[in-house]
């Protein structure tokens, strides 16, 4: 894959929580199950010394670092990896391409508009150079959901009539759930739009390949105040919301997300309805893809259970035999792999910064309709 | 039940097609599935004289006739049961109640609010006089949305936070599906909305107890033109409709109707989120209810697949044992029965013409909604 | 149909439990459901006079008896249609066959293989005589296992390689139910496998259209005590049952019948796996159908939900629109329907008489297996 | 843990293809998901040097060996993973607990009892001497079976009274699939039996806590011929069985097991019914397990969906938040923790080498049950 004398490649990791531990996990997998080159984990970083020490023995890295800008400096290094809040996203990723690396930047790509701007003007001119700056979109990477991107993009469901996108989580069902630093506007940017819609909104645009136009959106706060140390504080965040979208094909996509829907924990489902066929995913069984060939006899029609763990399914190959299924993590995996083909066989990574970017205008036009009381906005 | 030596209670139906259908299996079936008074099944009526003889013979009714009217002047018909297309229902309905017949009329209420106006004052006076107007949200009466209803009102789901429904069909995917009248404006009142989006608000108004007090909504029509006679017309309703409803008790209802669903035939599915539990339902698996019950410690929690075939579950103990499933039918049955203790038991009969008329605002509402690009409207 | 002038078709009905208010539904309805000749529902038999009057009254036939034996010279009644328990069935359906009248007989054929062996004898003769003997093994008439058939019969599961049955009930999980007559071999005549897997192993032969050759099976009581009036009783009939069947293609059956089985309250379970697709079918679901098409590229190959209400589907012609789901009454109703095109236009009526016989035989045989420590027994 | 200046445990595995992959796997994740002591993957062994060097860089071993028996000499290997194809288990797991090392040997135990005997015997004296002899029934770590085990344990089920379990796959569907060595009895052992068989039955036997005490046992190979180079071979392995275990506490577990179930692809579905609850389990759907509590009252009752991804159920503590969902490798790792908790801290490890013959013995006394015509077999 690449010359035979070429040293590995090396990574850095930014950050030691959930999704520093998932995309350990990829890092630390991605070579038994892809063919990729040789990739060395260098560095783990983060603030607390402590505990990132901690993190670097137990995920499996070389060393650690508290200073993100030194690790910048290292020569052994190719591939930063953020995984920090989002709030840290641009300072770091645009430092990072301006240091030569590649990036690898967890959604969302940043905490406002202005930031993602500037993060894709680094990454164009990064870009030019030879490098990669990719979005961690990594649902994007579920064999059943590039399995579902396969068949839209081989015309299987004819022309796009309708989709919808729900995400729904169940963590703020209890009306006495703490106030936390996600609740707030000026912490977390966004409530459940941001976090979970995004996805939503994600896959929408990816599945059908087509943009969103114009929205109308919807955010609620249904418990509007949460108990602190000293009394009951306003929530400030969306804790639900909805949107229409219109997409550039002409047809509307539905989106909700929600942390109030109990029993939900992690429900991303997805459908796709067209003229010669339906799709339906369900992050929560995400093995699965549900397929309906319109082109059938009526007679024997309805959504087929595809079991996405065939050989012929995409990343199917770097795993198990057919049957044996694979988890929310797998997907990271396949992404480190995208990621290192990317930046050796010059197989373009998507999403990129500039997706990332279109991804946040469709929130900010969604928190712009819901601000104008509904009233339809488009998507610049 | 009745006093015995009462003679029984004499049935007109008016409307043969598919609801007048639907109506002659519930009137031939309640007397074997429910204890109830004597009925006769007097008079089927129709315009066409030929068809509607038929129609008699075919589906056991005593006699025929052509003019409604002379039906309401006999003395041998209690019940008048409208089945006939919408825009006739004001008319007959409000005939029937002044000649002091009992009036079962088919949902939707009316073809606008001015008519559905005139037919609850009509209904107003007349249950004054000891008669029953009830509206045919049959839904209502099918064991697991029963089921789901007597779980809400006993207090299982907490308070509400977030509701969903969607009724998803497909009979307009093909894009070459010909012009018809009810693709116009004028001829079907409404699209998918009022024919199958009314019965999903109706399921969250009904099963929540809480009415829409605001909107927003959208309505598309995604295929704008389709084949007539002498080449493309014009669709003037719309083939797929959203909406958010905010509830008296503060919680956001989300709606979606679609006639563009592919694979998805007759599919409503209504979720409800609450503080305490979740329920889901789908009529094309109308023998199931989904309850989770969130006060269960968290490793046992779940939705349980209810099949809501026991003696226990409404309308159940007129049927057949546990685990012999029920049909789509069986609803319009349970709800002859619950009409019939409506008038000899003085058993309140929901829905009435005000709860039609309310439900007609609200439609009323989405549709001003999305004439007003999305802005919020309030329900009068 | 019929010849115009011809007069209805009488019918009685002997029994007004469960199966004769079931088969009451169907001869109530088919005439709206399906084009058939005129019928009337003249009398309804059963011993106790007071209770078949009032089933007389609430099932809507015009008379009731208390003497099968009158009934059967009744000129105006050509078909018996007999509900009562299996041990009066030989007597009372050669008798019927003898009088000249068509017959239905509840399965099971009979209490044992001498009295079903007469039964065919009389049938044989009847037949040649015009008349029609029938065995009401109803759930061959489910629209959902009459398509299955349809699949295998037109080639589409390639040769049988395997198939499975089930059929699980809980209504003895509780170890303290009752001693009850059900329970006893001389009343009952046999337990778990004679009452619902004679279902399991006639849907296996009526799906494949293969007979079993030779059979192992096993019976057990698990809760072998019960308790009764004067204290613990021994219960003499299994509460489960197991076979493995060799079918005349040579691929094996397995089928499985419980009483003890909680949560399952009427699961019949088909699998059949062929060597170009499978099937499956779950009777608490009965209007979907699983099926499997193996000659589909493997991507996309997986168990499609067929929702068994389409017009091209069998028997839904004469019910609702797709997505209008049915219940388990309906199949009563469509067995009507066959029962009279087979009086009416000669289109023979599966399954016969000779059918019930083969059946009691591969029962037997089961018997006999368990009897012999579980060796093989060839079905005569 | 373990005592801070212990020098890390030394892990050598032997074999590379499928099962060497996976547990590859979990020693490269098991630090990263639970405390566990520090271990170094020394060596991979493998009579192909070539092949053997190539799996020891990507599946991340330090180094490799063509001899195991060298590898055994090794002071600084602690630890022997046995992936080796069934006949050379013996031979290999005996040395290696006689050369002090602790033993983890992938299932079945063994190609025949008398070698299991001599393992059984081998572990008895290992373990009087602190050494861990385990044996891979992986599923037993899949975090919904460990949560039905507690269940059961925890005496949610009550009495047992019946339990199902079927491990259906379709490879063997295509008659034209060439003959091969898993197809000879000689180089096999066994068919679908032994290879998946024998994980329903251990699964019967760990989740019920139960032995079976005897069998009767049908075996066939309903494709009796197969493609070979030169001609039509005889396949001399079952490719389909199926048994009935009587368990210690008198209920029967009927077992399945085939290779000619199309659309299957790796579907172990276990039912256990008892007094008091139900459990149901689909490996295709691994993180889910559906239980019904049968003490709720009926109206409420219904199988339950449990998404087994919460911090109360076994070994999830080690993964994700809560709905994401874990894959088939995971198990994998779970055993290797579980394996170092027995090596460390003298948690004693299930199942042991007397847990494979006594599971050995169930399966040959079906096999010797089939010899015997389905004749009942007691187990010794």
């Amino acid at each position: 894959m690449s010359s035979p004398n070429a040293r590995p490649l090396g990574v850095a990791l930014i950050g030691y929580e959930f999704m520093g531990r998932a995309h350990s996990q990829a890092w630390r997998t991605v070579g038994a199950a892809f063919e990729v080159p040789p990739i060395e984990r260098r560095v783990i970083v983060g603030r607390d010394e402590q505990k990132v020490a901690a993190a670097a023995t137990r995920l499996g890295w070389q060393s650690h670092a508290t200073d993100w800008r030194e690790v910048l400096e290292r020569e052994d290094v190719d591939i930063i990896d953020i995984c920090t809040p989002g709030f840290l996203h641009a300072e770091i990723a645009i430092a990072a391409l301006e240091a030569g690396k590649h990036v690898l930047c967890e959604k969302p790509i940043a905490n406002d508009t202005a930031e993602a701007e500037r993060m894709v003007e680094a990454a164009r001119r990064a870009q030019e150079r030879g490098q990669v700056a990719a979005l961690g979109h990594t649902y994007r990477r579920v064999a059943a959901l590039a399995q579902a991107r396969a068949l839209v993009e081989s015309g299987r469901l004819g022309r796009l009539l309708q989709a919808r996108a729900s995400y729904l989580q169940d963590w703020l069902v209890d009306e006495n759930a703490p106030m936390s630093w996600r609740l707030r506007r000026e912490t977390a940017g966004s409530g459940a739009l941001g976090d979970i819609g995004s996805h939503a909104i994600d896959q929408i645009q990816f599945l059908t390949g087509q943009r969103a136009t114009s929205v109308r959106g919807r955010l609620e706060t249904v418990v509007p105040e949460r108990p602190g140390p000293d009394g009951p504080e306003r929530v400030t965040v969306d804790d639900a919301a909805w949107a229409t979208l219109e997409l550039e094909g002409g047809a509307i996509a539905s989106i909700e997300a929600s942390r109030l829907a109990g029993g939900r924990k992690n429900q991303l489902v997805i459908e796709l309805y067209g003229t010669e066929g339906s799709l339906r995913f369900d992050l929560e069984a995400l093995n699965e893809l549900w397929f309906l060939d319109a082109t059938v006899p009526a007679a024997e029609q309805g959504f087929t259970r595809i079991l996405v763990t065939e050989p012929d399914h995409p990343y199917v190959e770097g795993w198990w035999p057919p049957g044996h299924t694979l988890g929310w993590e797998n997907a990271f995996t396949n992404q480190a792999y995208d990621l290192l083909r990317a930046i050796t066989e010059d197989v373009p990574f998507s999403p990129d910064f500039a997706d990332g970017l279109a991804l946040q205008r469709v929130l900010d036009a969604i928190i712009a309709s819901d601000a104008a009381d509904g009233a339809s906005v488009q998507v610049p």
